[in-house]
């Protein structure tokens, strides 16, 4: 019944996955993806700085519209570099369920 | 049949709103909602330059299981000023569902 | 005999004060005053990504010249946060010295 | 008649120097040096954000003391990575100058 949240992360995957086929002037993720490691990375460095600046926005103005976005913004340029890195959000949903002793993809399996 | 990935984050919010209950002592999350906005947000800092660091160690020695567990320690801190805030992996898996037309939770409600 | 060194971060202040009366089209650090406190910000978490990135870099590959670029990117950055600030490297040196028990400006001036 | 202000880096620089000599437990910055490059880049991001929620901290509430702090905190990891990496403010500040066209002691060495 959260299927919809479910699947999000899932066929975002893919998208980011058929993006590395698109040229860098049709797609921004393939503009990142041809810049390389360091444009990523150079990425998730301002949107961790936007986030906090925006989560200090919030404790004084109290529209937290701005801090979803740009915790949607961060979440999406780590997922582009995992994309980049031949990695996913399973790899990361995993080791948070290891982590908090939750049934993930890994466990389920080796039952 | 992503059944197990699809959970986690549902399960880590539950918890994550059940820490709100914890003492500081009992709990690293409580004593994160205790601290304040402040210290979530410099372990947003932090966690953001460890994942800058652990992706450039990537590319020299190709070991990823320090990117995952950097991206994984990022994305749980984002939880936890979600969960502070009063917001959760919810908003922002709608948030990127929006920009890239896939079908979210609001979306499935609204139909 | 240091005053080449000396001088730099006192001419530097000169010349940022100065832009406050340049337009945004004629001057970069016209516009970072213009667009606002969250550009400086922005510019700041920035170019300490682009330290560390660089300082990774020095570890792989031993060139030093792309890590002095990257810091002295921050500093100027926080230079222009301070001279918007009402503030400049006196106060930043100053705060520096009485940390480390050194004679600054303010010492000097007490004696 | 700056030269409570001049001096401070220059002292700092040698107090840095001094201090790979010492031991990580009498030293902060000796244990620093001794934790390794990852050590000081964590602070540095560290200090970045902390200098972010800083300026946001004095947009609302208007004591500039937090800003000063924080700032001299990031340019001293800065500069402890600098030693760290035998360089120092001085090839900070001739980059500066080179930008500006300021007088650093490379261009009057040259004349």
């Amino acid at each position: 019944m959260d299927s919809g949240y479910n699947q999000v992360l899932a066929q975002l995957a893919t998208i980011l996955q058929q993006r590395k086929q698109a040229t860098s002037e049709s797609s921004y993720v393939a503009s990142l993806y041809h810049k390389g490691l360091d444009a990523m990375l150079k990425k998730i460095g301002e949107e961790a700085t936007e986030t906090v600046m925006a989560a200090k926005d919030v404790a004084a103005q109290e529209d937290k519209s701005k801090l979803v976005y740009e915790v949607a913004d961060l979440w999406f340029h780590t997922l582009v570099l995992l994309a980049d890195q031949g990695l996913s959000h399973e790899d990361i949903l995993n080791e948070l369920a290891r982590r908090f002793g939750i049934s993930g993809h890994d466990e389920k399996a080796s039952r």
